[in-house]
């Protein structure tokens, strides 16, 4: 019987793109060669690799000024490799500090430069995006998380600052529609809303690079994989083939605005069935609330447990908390069907009318 | 129809390998989710990457003393991640430049500390393995590459040193037997001999690590690795699974004993039919072939033209030479049934008699 699948990431995936992607590792397009054994530099695979990036490009409708990266180790690697790239060593890069991915950012942007803390929700157990940033000048970038898988939290604007935008779009690219060329680094791990774990799409702005000193290592060179479109050693073919059938699947079902729609409709259902409720409680103010992760606790540790008992029992997974942070967390990324949040609401209702 | 994968890399896998990956893409171990859809951090996973840790050791016998890591970036990424880590700014590394990814290794290493040249076949054009190494002792390691899949040499002794030894064995690893605990660190990209690509395996002696001051930024540095058991952040859950299983296949066909005797038959058939050729000519110095990469060339680039038209017309892929170095290349990896050659041969052979 197939679960109910809530996970962070790696997360549910469209099941269209499941059965093309088990296909193509027997048998690609017909070929007699498996996904798995064709030669990354082939005509197949480029071809892949192109519509991929065209996708992205569509998507989230940037102009040639834009490249796109599909490259490895997923946001944590970009946590070092965007300062590497930009930061130089007496340099200062803003950064919001608003949950543990972005945390986790700043402490690698410190072996680069200096970084300057815009804001923090730190106070509040990152509960909330701040509404008040400063952004020295100066400033080579601003940096920030544009959805907090852990926290719950999610950006609903885009911070104003007048310096280039970075953002770890890990968990929300592709989930709404936002104006995308005011950025000029967005980067996300793959494994929620486009495609399998193992590759990360990174998306840059040609005029941000090649701007410091500093003796970069050939392979954390933005520009290598620019002027090598993205084989400057052997990629990850499987998984951006994933990707470009998650994107494929994402284009052919409406896009970005009906993505949008569909994450508002899922938020939407689950965030007002657990106001309505007595032993659970949303953990994040409600103008911050993420629509692709729901955190929220039980009154008691001893009711957490047992909830999440009677989620396993109902074949339903991914709802505990980040190991960080506990308490509980349903994940509603695009390949989620309405249906699916809506019978986790009805556990919830169960489970609060046995318990309240 | 299911073509002859002459391909360098990603390359043949074995057929029940993939039609165990297909299945797992719809649904794993009957759980009723996806390998693509698992949580890194569940008890399934877990299972996955300790079987494939186990089996590295088990497959090369190492002990206690040698940790596992699957990592992202492929060899290029080691080639400045292991002096990043081993390599302090006054030390010095020696390296044996024998072929064009030897090289890419030297260039990295330079940003971090000094390289000695302990051997280099550059003058003829890396066609054979040098036997006079010259390796200073206060050098923190030697670096080679087992096996050159470009130029279609092989390593088939280790080289003398009193310091810690370091190979690439992307192109070679699990092939034959080797006292592997003689060295202190091993990376191979998986595509070859060890899965699909979006992998790295690096088997690393503790001991080694931990005696430079240099601030690493923490993806890069392989204690943190270790410290997380590959759960640092999210690995590349598939093709994990993938190497899991084709490690597997390797211990149930017969171990390394058997992966070796049956990589001697392959090369055998194909280099003493070579040698018997007259439109055909090995790259290579005999005794300094490899077992995995026959590199050859024909009389003249139109005899290679039309050959390369004749392996297409006969669903042969993958022979066409390294685009750095043209000429024509044979990859005989673990999958590859012998009569696949035995086919290849018969080609060679057809085609010699046809234009001698």
């Amino acid at each position: 019987m197939k679960k109910y699948n809530y996970n962070s990431g790696p997360a549910i995936l469209p099941e269209t793109v499941l059965e093309q992607a088990a296909q193509a590792v027997i048998d690609f397009n017909g070929l007699g060669l498996s996904i798995l054994e064709i030669g990354h530099r082939t005509e197949w695979f480029i071809n892949v690799l192109e519509e991929a990036s065209s996708l992205v490009k569509e998507l989230l409708q940037l102009d040639d000024s834009f490249e796109v990266l599909f490259l490895q180790g997923g946001a944590t690697t970009q946590f070092m490799q965007v300062p590497m790239n930009l930061l130089g060593e007496s340099d200062t890069a803003s950064y919001c500090d608003n949950g543990i991915w972005g945390s986790k950012a700043i402490k690698e942007a410190k072996l680069f430069g200096n970084v300057h803390i815009a804001c923090s929700s730190k106070d509040r157990g990152h509960a909330y995006i701040p509404r008040e940033l400063t952004v020295p000048q100066h400033s080579k970038y601003l940096h920030f998380t544009s959805n907090n898988t852990v926290e719950g939290s999610q950006w609903h604007f885009i911070p104003e600052a007048n310096v280039p935008l970075v953002a770890d779009m890990s968990s929300d690219i592709f989930s709404r529609e936002l104006p995308f060329d005011k950025f000029s680094l967005i980067y996300a791990g793959a494994q929620k809303n486009a495609g399998a774990a193992g590759v990360t799409i990174v998306i840059v702005k040609k005029d941000i690079l090649g701007k410091i000193g500093r003796a970069i290592p050939s392979i954390l060179d933005y520009r290598n994989h620019i002027e090598a479109k993205s084989l400057l050693n052997t990629p990850p073919v499987f998984s951006i083939y994933v990707s470009m059938l998650t994107m494929r699947w994402i284009k052919q079902e409406g896009g970005l605005t009906e993505m949008e729609r569909r994450a508002q409709q899922r938020s939407n259902i689950l965030y007002e069935t657990l106001d309505t409720l007595n032993v659970f409680e949303g953990k994040v103010d409600k103008q911050d609330r993420s629509l692709m992760n729901a955190t929220f606790t039980a009154k008691t540790p001893e009711l957490e447990k047992l909830f999440l008992e009677e989620c396993n029992a109902n074949g339903m997974v991914g709802v505990k908390g980040h190991r960080t942070v506990g308490g509980l967390r349903v994940s509603m990324y695009n390949a989620m069907p309405v249906s699916t949040v809506e019978v986790f609401c009805d556990l919830l209702k169960t489970f609060d009318r046995k318990h309240s």
